[in-house]
């Protein structure tokens, strides 16, 4: 695809499309939107703008399209891919102020919000009623951003990612077309699924302006457990068991030492400095819970669990996800200065112990300083691999162990990304990942956005 | 798109690709492949093919493409929508013998399955090993045709449709080549998700000959309640205020007198003749579900119920179950040589109580005969509208009524099918659901399929 840049002329109609102090080219704007918290090298856009309208944006993408410019959606810059970096220049389209809550339908667990709603907002908003949205990918995503990627979190394994939750949306295509996708029944069988198809597609179709979505019921009981265990391998071996009890934790996570070591030290706790499962458990009664609990705590004796602490206080339980939610800045904390390759594959189930071995090998045996965690439950796997950005030698080291363990993800059946999305960084695995049927997706994109506008340079080379 | 006939040269060819005894013109097996379970006309295809391998399904595929002759898979022909009919004629791709299972992945919840297997085989060999596949639209469907209309029935509510259960698909394409999508860990973000696309597509994009399915473990515990109610009001008004509660039942059934009549009639059973839930609870354990139920037992006494039957035996629950998977087989029972038009909108939850009343008054009003039942819990509504095929006037009328009926749930936020799949009936409907985006689907199914010959006919005019 060839791309044109930006013209005074244009910049001069987005100014009157938007008004213009929401057309910016100043270089601190640009700045702040070349790179998000990925380690990729940043890339500067021409202009931001920043639409307030599903309107807006249409006269914007119809413009941009004839003129053949780039535009790349904008949320929170929380993603960990480069998905929202303007690798080819042009426009960010950034959507923090489309930031409204436009219906609240509780009476069906529904929501009606534009993208640039933060979830952790509407969740604090909504748990007054008794309800939530459960995907929690832990940084201050905005609902749009969590839409595009597909993103997830600690409690996914429960309830599902953002994709079981996106009902209905707006989609303002590449030409400048609004289209509206979905049902607000929970049932449908009524064609494409065109709300799966935009959801994870990461704004690579069209720019998302309306999501309706689903909350669940905020869960009247919930227990949470810590468990320590002396190696790595009877941590993992006690996940798979757990999970073939039938019993579905809301979340069930896995960290090795080096993660707990870097957490006391950011967040001052004084958790044992062992490979470690933070669980917790919801259920609609406190019996019920209970006799749960009591099956899980055998499972983990078996294997020689070390610690477990079962039904932590809110206040300690509250402490103890803090913490894991910052595993990341905990990392950055305990390595200043260093680049984090952060890794995140999903492997089936039965190869967790296997992928989990694999990933600490790889890093061990090539001398680059690794974190391992992940959503043990569901599979997916993360590393933090630490590399100086000054010494060339281990950064190409780095990047070959974050090769080899996708790439051993993939060979096991599993994805090359579980929810952080493709960006940037996981372009070079789809062929490997999708084979021909990677063919079928450039097809569906060329179908949908013939000139390739839309946030070109993602999931596709 | 216009279409050839199938040529005597050509049917020697298919003969060549898939053995002569697995290519059929005979008329008794033109016939049995004419029509579904639905009212709709039957469509006489011009060969069946009975093919053995996606080997055989591509070079098919491929000569028809060349042909542009149109081919439409049929599974077992339980669909109540006409989608497996040969609307255009050509080729009807009989995909019962394709019926192995390939690998059973229990390790990981999965098995790997070739579409011709029957759900209900397939849960009788994992209720061995404590797993079954939850979507069960009652008819001994195949997987494939479940996984081609996007099938579920009376766990949906708390398991989910067959979408949520569908991880890989191997799909031939009209062009006849052979592609892989989706993945084996149950967490991705890889680009676009292809195996939803495919899903629920009626077989108009390619033919699936292999899929990989999640399974979930069996409860360990459940019970069975049915509760009678005075008036429809008070049991719609029941279901909204127990889905409020948080509680996901397994499943939570209506069903209307008329239908209850027919269940007496045809399984000679003593139900009283009244307004009715059906429910089923499952959990890990008995502590746990007898406190859901003591709360279940009490909105159903605040709204007046004349009898609460709660933790029913397995004898006795099963029987009820079939009672209710036999509702299309006890309305036919009643209603000899008449057509039954089935419709299957679903709303919005907190519409369901309207939907109800709207679409009995409707049929009343119109003095059409309606049974009214459905998976409530899910807002999802069934209802059986009685003509005669020898009354024009009374065929028209009843049509009427469907139509006013899926209309209504559309305007409320619903779908003009829940479970059923488009088919030839739901097509009108399609706009009004739609809107533009309906042309998004056409030019996705342009690009995958440019002649056209895949199941011509459905989802799209």
């Amino acid at each position: 695809m060839e791309y044109e840049n930006v013209k005074k002329e244009e910049i001069a109609i987005f100014k009157s499309i938007v008004d213009s102090e929401r057309v910016s080219t100043g270089e601190s704007i640009l700045e702040i939107h070349s790179k998000d918290e990925s380690f990729h090298t940043r890339c500067i856009s021409e202009v931001v703008i920043f639409p307030k309208s599903s309107d807006e944006v249409s006269k914007v993408l119809n413009l941009a399209n004839e003129r053949r410019i780039p535009v790349t959606p904008w949320g929170a810059g929380t993603s960990l891919e480069g998905n929202p970096m303007p690798c080819m220049g042009g426009i960010v389209l950034d959507m923090q102020e489309m930031n409204r809550i436009l219906e609240e339908r509780e009476g069906d667990f529904q929501v009606v919000v534009e993208p640039g709603v933060v979830y952790k907002e509407l969740n604090k908003r909504f748990s007054k009623k008794g309800l939530f949205f459960p995907p929690d990918p832990g940084a201050p995503a905005t609902v749009g951003g969590m839409v595009a990627n597909n993103a997830s979190g600690v409690q996914t394994l429960k309830y599902g990612a953002t994709k079981d939750y996106v009902m209905r949306l707006e989609v303002v295509l590449p030409t400048g077309e609004i289209i509206n996708i979905g049902t607000n029944a929970v049932k449908s069988s009524s064609g494409y699924d065109l709300c799966r198809l935009f959801t994870g597609s990461e704004g690579t179709l069209g720019v998302i302006t309306q999501i309706t979505l689903r909350l669940a019921p905020l869960p009247s009981h919930f227990t949470a457990v810590l468990v320590n265990f002396n190696s790595v391998e009877d941590a993992t071996r006690s996940i798979y068991q757990i999970m073939c009890t039938g019993i579905v934790p809301a979340a069930l996570e896995f960290l090795d030492s080096n993660v707990i070591e870097a957490i006391n030290i950011y967040k001052n706790t004084r958790l044992e400095e062992n490979p470690t499962l933070f669980m917790e458990f919801h259920g609609s009664n406190e019996t019920g819970l209970k006799e749960e609990l009591s099956l899980i705590e055998e499972i983990c004796a078996s294997n020689g669990s070390s610690l477990y602490e079962a039904g932590i206080g809110r206040k300690e339980r509250d402490r103890l996800w803090e913490a894991r939610y910052d595993t990341f800045e905990s990392m950055k904390n305990a390595n200043r200065g260093m680049d984090i390759i952060i890794i995140d594959t999903a492997v089936p189930l039965s190869k967790y112990p296997e992928m989990v071995d694999f990933a600490r090998n790889e890093s061990l045996s090539k001398g680059i300083k690794g974190y391992v965690f992940g959503h043990a439950g569901s599979g997916n796997l993360h590393m933090g691999l630490i590399k100086d950005p000054a010494d060339k030698k281990q950064g190409e080291t780095g990047m070959r162990v974050n090769d080899a363990i996708v790439k051993y993800a993939i060979d096991l059946g599993g994805t090359a990304t579980g929810e952080h999305g493709v960006g940037i960084g996981k372009r070079k695995f789809m062929t490997h990942e999708h084979g021909v049927s990677l063919e079928i997706m450039k097809r569906i994109k060329t179908t949908l956005d013939p000139n390739g506008i839309m946030n070109p340079g993602k999931i596709f080379f």
